[in-house]
This record gives C-alpha cells, sequence and structure tokens, in this order.
C-alpha cells in the first residue's frame, strides 16, 4: 500500500509520538532507521508496522531489514510523506512503530560476575543514547537507570544509542530499588564523583561491580554517596573540573573490561 | 552603557557571528557562559567586548569573570536583547566576542613524551568539541584537526568542549602535514579501526604516541590507514560496530594516561 497523503491518518500519528506523552497513552514508540530497526527485531521488539520511502532505502546498508516484516505491516511512502514522519539527517528511508517493553529489575539476567552501569536522573536524551551504545560496545550486563527524566524511547536516545537501547538490558527504577538490588546481588558499587578518595585505575573490577554516574550539572545526590559500597574519581589534569557523563561511563567501563580481559 | 533594543548594530552582528562565513571574515567569533569566557581570558585570547545580562549573570559560579574586563569593554544588556543572541539554555547571561588565534602545527609546544589526538575529517562540531573536552581532562599535549570539516570556533564546538578549545593546544592542518610533523617529532601514530590487528590494551603508550580517529561515519580514509605508523582497535563485544568518536578517543586517551600514573 502506497500512502501519498500528509494528512493519512497513520502518518499524523507518527508526528505525534515525538511527544513522550503519547508515547505513554499509546504504549507506542517511533523507530527510525534501517540499523535501528533490525536491532529492534533481533531484541524481541513488537514492531507493528513499517514505512519505507523507497528511493532513499535504496542506499541503505541493511537491505535485508524488510525481509521478516509481514506484507500487511508494510507501507510504502513518498520522499515527502517521509519527510514529514522523520527527524534524522541522512535517513535511509525507514520509520517503523513498535511497542515498548517492560524494563523491571527482576527482568534483568546477570552474569557470573556482572558489570552493571547505573545511571543516576539522566537528563540528556542523547547522553542516555551514547551511554547505551557504549554498554552495547562493551556487552555490560545492564544498564539501571534511577529516577528517570528522560523516556527511554525519546526518538533521541534512539538515534543517539544508535540501537543500543534495543541491544542492552535496561531497567528503570528508584535509587532505593537499585541499591537495594545490587546488595541483593552482591555487586559492589562504585559512586563516580570529583571528590572521591580512590582513583578508578587502582580499583579491581574483577569482581560483580557496578558503576553509578551523576548528571552532569550536579553530580551523584546524597543518596548515592551515602548508600554506595565506595567512591571513585578519574583523576582531571586540565582546567575543567568535568567531563561528559557518556565519556566518564565508557573510561570507568573499558577499564573494567581491560581488567577482565574483555 | 546599557543596550536595550534588537535593533543596536552590535546586537545585530553577535547574531550575524552565527555563520561561519561571518566569523572568517570578520575574524571575530562569540563566547557564551562566564567559564568559557574566564578560560579564554586565561588562554589569554583578546576579548573585544562583553555583553551581561545581570539577572541572569546573578546565579552564574563564575562571579569574578568581569573582574579583568575594562568598563568600555562592557556592555549591559536587557533579558529581552540577550534572549535574541544566546542559543543556550540554562546561560549564566554572558556573551563576549573575541579574537581567533592562529591553530598551526609549528606553535605546539611537546612535551617530553607526547600525547597527541589527531582527528581526520571530524564533521560534527559536537563531537570535536566533546574531544577537546576530554583533552583537557587528560591534559594532552595538542588537538590536531587535519582537512577540517568544522569551523574550531562554532558555537557548538565551544559549547561542547565546555571551554576546552580553550585550554587545549590545537593545530589545523592536511593530513600531509600533519604525518610529517609526527615523524619529524618521533611520535608514533596508531590508527584507530575496527579491522586493525593489534588491540588499544597491549598497545604500550608510554613513549612519544598520536592516535589517529576517523569520521564515525566513514573511519579513517586510506591515507591514514597506510602512513600511520600502526593500526589499533577497541574491542567490541556487542552488536553495533562502532563507538562515538568522543567516546572512542576518551577510551584511548585514559588508557595511554593509566600506563602512564598519569
Amino acid at each position: 500500500m502506497l500512502i501519498t497523503s500528509l494528512q493519512n491518518p497513520s502518518i499524523k500519528n507518527i508526528v505525534k509520538l515525538a511527544k513522550s506523552r503519547e508515547r505513554r497513552e499509546q504504549q507506542l514508540f517511533v523507530i527510525e532507521g534501517a540499523r535501528e530497526l533490525s536491532l529492534a527485531l533481533e531484541g524481541g521488539y513488537l514492531v507493528e508496522s513499517v514505512y519505507v520511502c523507497r528511493e532513499m532505502f535504496e542506499k541503505t546498508k541493511y537491505p535485508a531489514v524488510l525481509d521478516p516484516i509481514e506484507h500487511r505491516h508494510l507501507f510504502e511512502i513518498t520522499p515527502e510523506v517521509f519527510s514529514k514522519i522523520a527527524y534524522r539527517e541522512n535517513s535511509d528511508g525507514i520509520v517503523a512503530i513498535a511497542k515498548p517493553r517492560s524494563h523491571t529489575l527482576a527482568d534483568i539476567q546477570l552474569s557470573k560476575i556482572p558489570f552493571v552501569i547505573v545511571l543516576e536522573a539522566v537528563e540528556k536524551p542523547g547522553n542516555l543514547g551514547a551511554v547505551l551504545r557504549t554498554a552495547d560496545a562493551a556487552a555490560v550486563d545492564a544498564v539501571v537507570v534511577c529516577d528517570q527524566l528522560t523516556d527511554l524511547y525519546n526518538p533521541n536516545v534512539i538515534r543517539s544509542s544508535v540501537g543500543g537501547i534495543f541491544t542492552v538490558q535496561t531497567a528503570i527504577c528508584s535509587s532505593d530499588e537499585a541499591i537495594t538490588w545490587l546488595n541483593e546481588n552482591n555487586i559492589t558499587s562504585y559512586a563516580a564523583e570529583l571528590q572521591a578518595a580512590e582513583y578508578y585505575q587502582e580499583i579491581d573490577f574483577r569482581t560483580p561491580s557496578a558503576i553509578v554516574m551523576g548528571t552532569e550539572a550536579d553530580g551523584l545526590t546524597g543518596f548515592w554517596l551515602k548508600h554506595a559500597s565506595r567512591r571513585i574519581k578519574i583523576p582531571m589534569r586540565g582546567k575543567i573540573d568535568s567531563l561528559n557523563v557518556s565519556v566518564s561511563t565508557a573510561i570507568l567501563t573499558f577499564e573494567a573490561m581491560r581488567q577482565r580481559g574483555f
């Protein structure tokens, strides 16, 4: 079926789903990009419908993404319609509608010696997405988002995670629930902050570990500084007193993986 | 002097300087934020004029930034005028106009055992800024930008560098010039790519070293794969085949600093 009208109800609804409230009420979200869609399918997400602009899809690096899509769920759209529902540059002509999953701590399957990333109150979708992308690359056990300020299915989270949101086990909970879960699982929690006594490179990360990262503006709250097992810092040798949270998360995570022999 | 009119020629010119062409022609650029301005002043940048919105400046964490500014270079502006020239959220009421510096390889002062970050054709201002922020934190010798696609004084570079652009030695040149300079200075160059034979964590970075990072979309060009001393990679254990360039730069840079004992 070819959709040519910007007034098509499905098209108008995709535009609506840019809003967090609509995503919550409809229990639907938007995936843009063939790579992202293929990771969502691989991750077992339920994809309701896929919209393809053939002119743009020709250049995709992931042509096989459409193979598992049933014909009745597939809609062709014109470049004009696509440009109304796409928000990325250099898009490869794919937009899909999918159902969110639940993200509870109880669902998380831990490896024998887990490594977990805990984010407190992360605000910028781009930062959350970047952490998920790094979490995928490092194959961490899970990302736990505490006291959530950003909707996991925000288009900018999906985009900046490059699909990592679909490949990484992710839980949403309160900080209270997170520390209880970490303790129950005998995972040592390392709160990252500027004033900490211990340098990260002196920590032995070869035991079950979680790093706990605060917001960029204010760092961790007193809750985590009090309840985390230990407090660690990254040496800052310049004139600026902080790192981007996705960068500091990557430095700590890859040091842990290096110690573990990857 | 208080400026209340949006038609004031200085105010209109600040808006113009958002464009790369205007910055180049006028040899001026815009600094927003008290922290950024204080780092620029500390870094010896020539600041021509400073515009302050007192209502917003009250909450700044850097009130001393105005102390060295001569009265004749300081202009008060209204919140309305400020909102016309500001592009950041949560701004602290400071916008300044400054002169660019030259960024040549010849100007770079190297330490005894230098560590240099080379970026080939970095396109996104946010990525360039994030690398400069990391470069500041790690106190690298220099960032060398080859075959430049992004203007160093793009507002998004300044913002995402959090002022790192003013604290890190930065050179702009061709890839040819960069490899010649590295070789002349006996600096081993490590081209980062996905197919490389050597893992970064097996490299000894305690000798003069440069990491060479490509664009996110396409990686390094054949030039660097051919001319760099060695090729290295970061283990990728997930389903996504790449990391954000600012993240991979940080992982390599902090591993080098860890080996060197910071």
